[in-house]
């Protein structure tokens, strides 16, 4: 949003400046030359394709009005990578330049002992207000909040307004909706700049204000701070501390940061992994095995559960070896089954759906979901088996069928809400381990209905 | 962000404006009480929970105002299902007063002859504007934005400006970066309110403008267009059509809807089930079904493959009945595999950190991560296994082990990479098919690598 120039060329058509156009004529040019002709969006697109050693070596060689601006748009984790590999002086340039909400979000990615020498490296002034962001716990709206802003009081008039904020040095995305509070501080309602604008001068700031106005307290989730911004379209919500003194606003560019790194968690833990929170090709292999193998480790071990089922059973399977050959197929459609239900709760919970109190309603509902399913698949299956292999072994297959479908649906959908109450991610206790789950315990039922309808 | 009131009551305190406050005292009562007065957010959370017939019938009892607040932030799904509930009166009601853009994301959702009623109830002005936003295809920029705008002539002043402003009749939130336009309403630039508001009022508009401002064009796909604005922090983008001229803007309230939306969307495909688009506890069970059942059934007649395989080595099986144990843990390891990497590759194309053409690197990055995986998976197995069972036996579902893991990394990359080249959702594509792909192959190695150590 900042404002890049102020001159007007004679013959500038959209052409010029269009963001896609001039990407052809950079390809196979040098990183620096890259990211110093094209837009910044562009530039930053270009940066997820490198190291972060080789792209901080790249920003220095650029003019500092551009990289400033390239690296306001990185990620924090980018962030602290190209911090972490540039020389003392390029640093403290870089870093004295961020926001402090930026720079305090930027730090939850570097060790602490480096965090520290960061922190001394800044003027007095910008350390002042990364402190007060810091002084927050990570995560929360106080931690997300700009503290710098404009606030009006309710008796000015709108002449007056517009002139409190002419004098101001602030950020001109932090005018559009400024909060409106008493001498103390306290929030009594906001103002849009429109309404400012559009008013006769004389007119009172209380007149223009919204009393409504929809606020979060320091200690508030990130997250609902931004789903709360996403449900009213709000542009800035204003943040208070426990006293109902207002202490920041937290602006929607940041609310939609926030949802873009929760949705990226929430989806990578849904498979089975964590997120890497930086582009994909700029970390090395070593990195990804990390962000996977702690998982895939943790999920083989409770799989090693199916070998005990098995090992139980193995009698049974000696003497009707036909069994085996469904043991996939039946994992594998509960397995799907369960991870259908699960993801739809943890997407469901992520959007405040539903909520932990909503437990039975979302049980009762999967396991009639379940059945159903159930019922339509083993219809399917039964029909088929039937005509190849012997009409009980199909009839086991079928039964077998509803009652893992069931099963599957109602622990995928139980597992996240359990794992909400216990303030876990519910992300964490979705498709893989519900499909784990499901993989013993419907061996465990296909056994017992095989030794039933088959005698054995 | 509409102005809710221009009252200032003197004992406004922040308790009286507490979002979170007053549900406890709401608890209990009838839906129209909580629609009436809970804040429009809070009302919205409520909607959640009800059928859509019951909240259509609440919404006629509460006053026009209140009803009009909460249906703007409704999903557009759900705003369809009230439509569709309500009688005709109340219906074109809430239908003249929605946003042009808005009111065709809503018909999306509704038969086409339903939808052409709709239309023709009607004003002719606004069924002039939806009609030009119709007119673009579905998910694309032009269908996002919003056909009414102010903008401005660089030779305007800054005092100009304000004025124009001020005498138009349009909605404030459309007015904080305003487009600057030529004559033929090419675009030129634009301006932000707030540099305007900042200036002296002889300025001239052309000095206040920014040149390099990101616009996209009418037929570019909806998610391209959010991505851009999250990604260059952008409050609104100008949408301009073939000829260059400027027809719309898009706002960023927009694009969280979009990116809110792709990402359920993304999220629910991953799992193996298509979006429900309306609040989980609101649908019937029959409609949880059909929103899984085809996934459900394509994927087991996919898994099916497995029985051939199985059946092809039931020989091997018959000598050998302690493989059998082995196989719901081998498939289930290699299915985490593949859908861990399938899942951050289907997040890193969403969001733009790798492209189809990065196919190669990825492959390669994938198969050095799947086997190192696969390796420190498998020398963890071996020692386990080969203490309990036979270490010839272990041996195979070590070496199992390494294949399955490193075959099931490279095709859940690989697999969306590829959906996304045949312009399919990659979503589509991952973990539920990667696991159903990986299940039959895995079977392939396991059988192939056991005849070769244990010579059966």
């Amino acid at each position: 949003m900042a404002v890049a120039g102020s001159w007007w060329p004679k013959d500038a058509g959209t052409e010029g400046m269009s963001f896609m156009q001039d990407i052809a004529a950079l390809e196979g040019r040098a990183l620096e030359d890259w990211l110093e002709e094209a837009k910044p969006h562009l530039a930053v697109q270009r940066t997820k394709h490198v190291a972060p050693s080789t792209l901080a070596r790249a920003m220095t060689l650029i003019s500092p009005e551009k990289a400033a601006r390239i690296f306001d748009l990185l990620s924090p984790a980018t962030q602290s990578d190209i911090l972490q590999a540039l020389p003392p002086p390029e640093r403290a340039r870089f870093l004295e330049r961020m926001e402090p909400d930026d720079r305090a979000r930027m730090l939850e990615f570097v060790p602490p002992e480096f965090g520290r020498t960061l922190l001394e490296a800044l003027s007095s002034e910008e350390r002042a207000l990364t402190r007060t962001v810091l002084d927050y716990p990570a995560k929360s709206a106080g931690r997300l909040m700009s503290p710098e802003f404009v606030s009006l009081m309710p008796e000015m008039s709108a002449e007056d307004a517009l002139l409190a904020i002419r004098s101001g040095e602030k950020r001109a995305d932090t005018v559009f909706l400024m909060p409106v509070c008493d001498a103390e501080m306290r929030l009594l309602g906001a103002v849009d700049l429109a309404q400012i604008v559009l008013a006769a001068p004389s007119t009172r700031i209380s007149d223009l204000s919204t009393l409504d106005v929809p606020f979060v307290h320091v200690t508030d989730d990130q997250e609902d701070v931004a789903r709360l911004m996403t449900s009213a379209d709000l542009m800035i919500v204003p943040v208070i501390e426990e006293d109902g003194r207002l202490v920041g606003i937290v602006t929607f560019d940041d609310a939609m940061e926030v949802l873009d790194f929760e949705n990226s968690e929430d989806f990578a833990r849904a498979g089975g992994t964590e997120p890497i929170g930086r582009p994909y090709l700029s970390v090395p292999v070593f990195r990804l095995v990390r962000s996977r193998i702690v998982w895939l480790s943790v999920l083989a071990v409770a799989a090693s559960l199916t070998v005990n089922v098995l090992d139980a059973f193995e009698e049974t399977l000696e003497s009707v070896v036909t069994l085996a050959l469904f043991i996939p197929l039946l994992i594998g459609i509960g397995g799907n089954a369960g991870a259908q239900s699960a993801t739809t709760i943890v997407r469901a919970l992520a959007v405040e759906d539903v909520k932990p109190g909503d437990i039975l309603a979302i049980a009762w509902r999967e396991t009639r979901t379940g059945f159903v399913m159930g019922l339509l698949v083993s219809v399917f299956a039964y029909a088929i088996l039937a005509l190849i292999f012997d009409p009980s072994i199909a009839l086991v297959v079928a039964v077998t069928l509803v009652f893992i479908c069931t099963l599957a649906a109602l622990v995928g959908a139980v597992m996240p809400v359990a794992a909400k109450v216990l303030s876990i991610d519910p992300a964490v206790f979705s498709a893989p381990f519900v499909t784990t789950i499901v993989d013993a315990s419907g061996l465990l039922i296909y056994f017992l209905v095989a030794r039933v309808i088959l005698g054995v």
